[in-house]
């Protein structure tokens, strides 16, 4: 069963939460726009469902309501940002804006985060760009929950990828994935659901395919994007690092099997490498390249001729960035379905800063 | 059955047909560094085998061998390229050299070419960044083989992607794959062995996954990494066309179905929508975001920890580029196996040239 709140009621709430962590009122206000972002794009798992995670892991001391956030070092394309510990909901907005502000003069802008913590959805910050007439890109390490090809152990995170591209009438081309077969928020919907996995998602603990949604607990890994040697795991495997060493060891963050849980009932692991999680943000002028208006004529074009292609039978071709828009826009409109543990979760939420949620 | 022919031997003769093509000493020189750098790292349908296919396309008049590239059009951190229709081979390390330049006065240099052919194997372009301490990427279109997920259309290439990231002790981390679930190449491979493809691999001409390595001459395609949606297909569609969208819509390139083919059997496609094939090529400095040999230290660590990393029973972790530099190491050493088809090839070849090729 689900209840549906508003996204106004939902936004609120969220907000006044993270006021009462001690936030600013302006990184409350952004913290809770990036949150729900998840939510409004039927990224689930990423959205309020995180919240109490969020409260937990401030409870425990890790995060930073006041950071001070501050380049370390630049040059007129790349800068390092130390998010000073702060919610990464907040840290990767203002490090996305260094990237922008980058391009600006010099083309294009790169910037490596260390010191943060989850960001939400990759696809917001990517998503930053497009009303400048530029490309955006955003990834983010995470607690180890991968193995790589030929691995028992969980090495890397999830580590997704946005890549977000302006068009002209056509909406903007959005791709934001985990470079996993499947998120964990898909585990959690087959584990709610009593339902197995299909294989390819999941590894118990000796490295042997498995079809249960519970493995993980066991000891057990998600898999790289492609899922076995056979089926290209290997290709999964170097996207997942390629994201970890461009957002952890170019900025000096915690990277591989170091990177911080998110969950804050895990210890720190010990002997760090670096500094809390890292992010990797980027942003390049479309007409850095080619003129904008150009560029965007045949954006449409792409868009269009992919859209139409020729689809299976009783399939529709979809463009990356689709499900996302129809989504956000349903739930605009009609409010943000919320499963019963996780009401119970931010009705918790509310008794423990005494804020009352109007359900 | 297999010949067995020096590295030298090989990049001799491969200059001088480049050379009786028409292209200069020095673009010789290059084309047959990178092609033969296929050979030596394994990726044997990118090397030698493809030198009749570079013929057969000068012949059709569709590479100029005296190219004038230049840059169209620049700001401090990003260019566009036009090839003027020479080789890829010579092409990419002409656009590499100017993100690498870029790279050193803004920190990152961002290159997309337009009007350009196939260049070999992406990797090497990517490794060109090595030596100078930075990062190196590259990625390119090619002939659309590849179904999006839901489509039965051929719409991307394979589309692959490289990323070069410099170690201190350890080599070199480099990636280098296709974004399918598996290359052309494995194919043709299973062709000659008369063996059965995988599931994940293909669909035939109604997109139904396909176990037939020759499903492609009857209308099939090859799949996104992944394979089907419920592997997470729909996330090598996206990286595909990222590849495509850098490669050619930035660039004034022809993109997804219109990129022109390899082999010069198949006319073009008609109403081009850009100038021949597109790349893209990037570097970005290490000490533009943090000391060299502090970012060395680290990425040793980084791969020290994952080699050791606790391996399914009978199995190794691997870093990206083990493989590749075993083979290059043991193929500088002991020579290059040629199939006999390739060597009949190289043969008419060399008729065609009036050239000798010592056996």
């Amino acid at each position: 069963m689900s209840h549906i709140l508003s996204y106004p009621l939902l936004r609120e709430f969220t907000q006044e939460v993270f006021v009462r962590m001690g936030c600013s009122l302006e990184h409350a206000d952004k913290a809770s726009e990036v949150l729900l972002s998840a939510d409004l794009r039927g990224v689930d798992s990423h959205g309020v469902a995180r919240l109490s995670g969020y409260v937990r892991l401030w409870e425990a001391g890790r995060i930073n309501t006041r950071p001070d956030m501050h380049i370390v070092h630049e040059t007129p394309s790349t800068a390092v940002v130390d998010g000073d510990g702060g919610l990464g909901l907040v840290v990767a907005p203002f490090a996305m804006e260094v990237a922008l502000l980058k391009a600006e003069t010099a083309g294009s802008g790169w910037v490596s985060v260390k010191n943060s913590n989850h960001f939400g959805i990759a696809g917001y910050h990517a998503m930053m760009a497009l009303e400048r007439d530029m490309i955006g890109m955003a990834m983010t390490n995470a607690s180890p929950l991968v193995a790589p090809t030929f691995a028992k152990e969980r090495m890397l995170g999830t580590n997704p990828i946005a890549v977000a591209i302006p068009a002209g009438e056509q909406p903007a081309f959005v791709a934001d994935f985990a470079t996993t077969t499947a998120a964990n928020g898909k585990l959690e919907i087959l584990q709610r659901k009593q339902q197995q996995a299909p294989y390819g998602w999941i590894q118990d603990k000796e490295g042997a395919p498995s079809a249960d949604p519970h493995e993980l607990r066991n000891g057990g890994a998600l898999l790289p994007l492609g899922g076995d040697r056979e089926h290209g795991s290997h290709k999964g495997y170097c996207l997942g690092a390629i994201v970890d060493i461009f957002s952890a060891v170019l900025s000096g963050a915690n990277y591989g099997p170091w990177a911080p849980p998110f969950v804050s009932f895990l210890p720190l692991p010990p002997d760090p490498v670096g500094e809390g999680l890292g992010h990797f943000l980027g942003a390049m002028r479309v007409d850095a390249f080619r003129p904008a208006a150009e560029f965007k004529t045949h954006m449409d074009q792409w868009i269009g001729r992919f859209r139409s292609a020729e689809p299976v039978s009783g399939e529709q071709v979809l463009i990356p960035g689709d499900p996302e828009r129809v989504m956000e826009q349903e739930r605009r409109e009609q409010g943000i379905p919320l499963l019963e543990p996780v009401l119970k979760d931010l009705q918790e939420v509310a008794v423990k800063f005494k804020l009352t949620l109007n359900i």
